[in-house]
């Protein structure tokens, strides 16, 4: 089987208007930036709906978020890309990413035997919350294989096989190609590999069932209730080579007692989790996320 | 005693930045405002810091504020608020508000007995947290006098003189004019009449003990007693002519049990009051509320 | 078709360790009750795990729930009910409950087309988060039913048919009649009549969309938009003759902004809905939740 | 000066009825226990007002805390703390405190120059919300002495002297010597040396500024901001010879953004600090809180 072999979801439920596209800039700070993208914005005949810019004033790092309307949009991308290059780039050493909001991003799914993230992203997803596609969810069990396709999402099984993962992974690279704009590991129990996080080339979103940096690593409920916490949480963030230590996008908690065993952390902790990941995938999906180093910006 | 014989406070600890303005932009939204606004900074050579802005989808509304940095900023505040006067408000038929945030606002704070909101300010102010100045705390009873003048604010008795309040009103009038940029009731158990709201010219803030609409008028801790609720909440909102309808700034709440008495649940909405008031005092002290008929716009 | 054709859904899967028991406690507080309960279970063995206890201190109302254990419990639990109710119901006036926790408690749901409550406690039942059957979910509408069906739930579609509510009645009480011990309506979105509520005999658990008492009755999402809140909310309680006027079981909020329309409280409030129902049907099926007037005990 | 030479402040302003006494049980679990506390306390005419049990299913570890009222309490106290000794320490092996809940517990606050915590504590008192007597507060500056004696408490100022702290700590010791039931560390920037921990005798509780166990040891926001988390918390907890490491009593948490400095971080955790120790403080005065081995069991 290979992955062209099958047609792509459906786009995301959530009606989002034609025309509607996202400028993302980020660079280092100078007089003239936000003058510069709305004066270029502005003479394209271009409605500016929402903006959200920050500076940082320890690095004077620069970021800008801006969701604008235009007419013909689709025509002008191009044109308005060149522009935008020109002007940002080379004018200010800026780097940009435009968008066609109306295109939702290819999102894949990496699931393991836990369900829970993996549904309420589906359910999401149907539901019209999220504004992405699901072209494939990939696990290494079978086990959620028929819950999946009641989606109308194609699943792939690609069993792990043990510690040499590059069959497996090549298998994985060879689905997610060209298909897919970002990659989201719902609970997914292996851990990726160096040369496959830089091969995949798009970005990779995890859930940690800790409030990150406590419990790095396996087992953080036990854990949790081993040192007696009274919060359990969960976090989201960017994979990096360094497991558990990639840029956070969200997190939450959720409060526990004494009278809780680790498996009903782990049951508490699992509604938080898909809580947190349902955030993080929204706003990675409308580009209010930011990278800068091992921080994020995030327009929420 | 009148008001013009006493200094008034010193400034807030916070180390504002010289230099620094704050820009509000509000109106019907168009193409080509936040170029003309950033076009405008920029010539002027400013750079800003952090812009925040919105239109709403239903109405087409406009809301804009930018805070941004200029070197001579003082001296150069007359000529940027004609050249704004004339590209914002006669082009764009926008209302616009420009102010040097170096000089804090001036904030006045009505008590009466309870002590906890009007306290928590006074200390926030104290640590710098708080951006404003406090010429004067005035209150209908003389219990806080002692406190609000360790802080080294001055403290005015005005008692409450029965149903006529004009005569109390008169001399609050007095002692506000041209003193103060805004007004706090932090925890005020006097209703104040159309004619002062509307005569004493500046915003007014009041935090209400229930979380609005719930419980609106008197005794809100023991009607949610009576009704049973498990979260109690408190609301800063705009003072109005219509009592606990105004918009409003913030609102937070705090959960409770059935074995809390309504004295319990009014020592435990003490805390969120002053939360929430505190909230709302800073966001306003810093040009991030907006008002839009019966709404606010937070950009916090 | 009739209610009796068809075999009750699995019990829940969480595993609930045989020979537990619940004992419920009610009525007006006296010196001893506590030494009674306790000697009663002391001398037939019983090993208290969990207990609870609450005296209201101005109306002094008593209420007690003790978790138990003890070996041969389903032989043994027709005496220890006689002699509690020789102890308590007659020494002390009490009204108690006894309930081996072994039998889940059988949940009938109701529903309409928003499916958001309906499948998370269908999921959560699945992944035995919740110790309840489910031996039907009935709904006015078909939309729901192939996804219900999907979970081994029995499905059953009654019409509404408009103003006269007394034939659907009618039939959900056919159904109902002995075979479910509470009703859940997770967003039905029928009035059900007085008559309905006193015949069905079984507690009824309903989510509210709003934060009560604030949004009473319809649209509330609307509401709270048209009001410009910053806090939107959800309510479960059970249903008595006064619509959203039961006593509640659970509340909580979540923060939304002026930048999301009356259609992204609608989505944010699913969320939250959906929680609050699942604790309320949680407690309530833990025998956790005492009725006291309009109010509720909650030993959580 | 010696520590003899002042009155002790004045008791908690909080109304505790007379005649109320609580009695917390510690063990391991058996059958019987609570029917002979139960019984016993009802032999002698007490009334029990609320009572708190678990049992630790893994450990068999039992917690029992009883509040009841008694006629003639005090004098009762001597005979009931025997009988108490005989049937349960002797009876059941068990570890109890009987404590006349009128005599609130003497609490010592050690500050540095931080004064959020400090002051939250001694404001929270004065409005009768802690049932606590200060008999005095330590610091290792002269900064807050001012403050504390403005709310009526002795402050004594033990200066640091550098690496050795023998002086300085025989001093604090010589201080609290029968003065103190419990001490409180409010952000005292001193590490306690194991030899004090262990003289003095009574529970130590401090506030760390983080979300333990992320960010052990000094400067966790500098950390915090480092790592990018979108939470910052605080943790009250015994104290015990490991750093950081006690038993925790209470936790809570903000959510900050990527627009906050360290400083923000900083201040923001302020409150979080200050609410949870006032928390932490609470249940400890009302016995609400048993130390069982690195964990607590918390009855709030």
């Amino acid at each position: 089987m290979t992955a062209t072999q099958y047609a792509p979801a459906a786009a995301a439920r959530r009606p989002v208007p034609a025309h509607h596209a996202s400028l993302v800039v980020q660079g280092t700070d100078r007089v003239g930036i936000v003058a510069a993208v709305g004066g270029l914005l502005s003479r394209r005949g271009a409605n500016i709906l929402s903006l959200d810019q920050y500076s940082d004033p320890d690095t004077g790092a620069f970021f800008q978020r801006t969701l604008f309307t235009l007419d013909g949009l689709q025509a002008a991308l191009p044109s308005l890309r060149e522009e935008l290059a020109e002007q940002l780039a080379q004018g200010f050493a800026l780097d940009f990413t435009l968008r066609d909001v109306s295109a939702p991003k290819r999102m894949a799914v990496f699931a393991s035997k836990s369900d829970h993230c993996l549904l309420d992203l589906l359910w999401r997803h149907r539901r019209g919350e999220l504004p992405v596609s699901i072209p494939m969810v990939i696990s290494n069990h079978p086990d959620v294989a028929e819950e999946v396709r009641a989606f109308g999402i194609p699943y792939f099984h690609v069993p792990s096989m043990g510690a040499d993962k590059s069959a497996a992974e090549a298998e994985h690279l060879r689905l997610l190609k060209d298909n897919v704009d970002f990659v989201v590991l719902a609970r997914y129990m292996q851990i990726l590999s160096p040369g496959f996080i830089e091969q995949v080339g798009v970005p990779i979103i995890n859930i940690h069932h800790s409030f990150l940096p406590a419990f790095i690593g396996a087992g953080p409920y036990a854990k949790a209730k081993e040192r007696g916490v009274k919060l359990i949480g969960a976090t989201a963030h960017y994979v990096t080579e360094d497991l558990d230590e990639g840029p956070i996008i969200e997190q939450d908690v959720v409060r526990v007692t004494h009278a809780e065993t680790a498996n009903d952390l782990k049951r508490r902790g699992a509604d938080v989790e898909r809580a947190v990941l349902s955030r993080a995938v929204l706003w990675h999906a409308e580009d209010r996320v930011i990278r800068n180093g091992n921080h994020t910006i995030v327009f929420s």
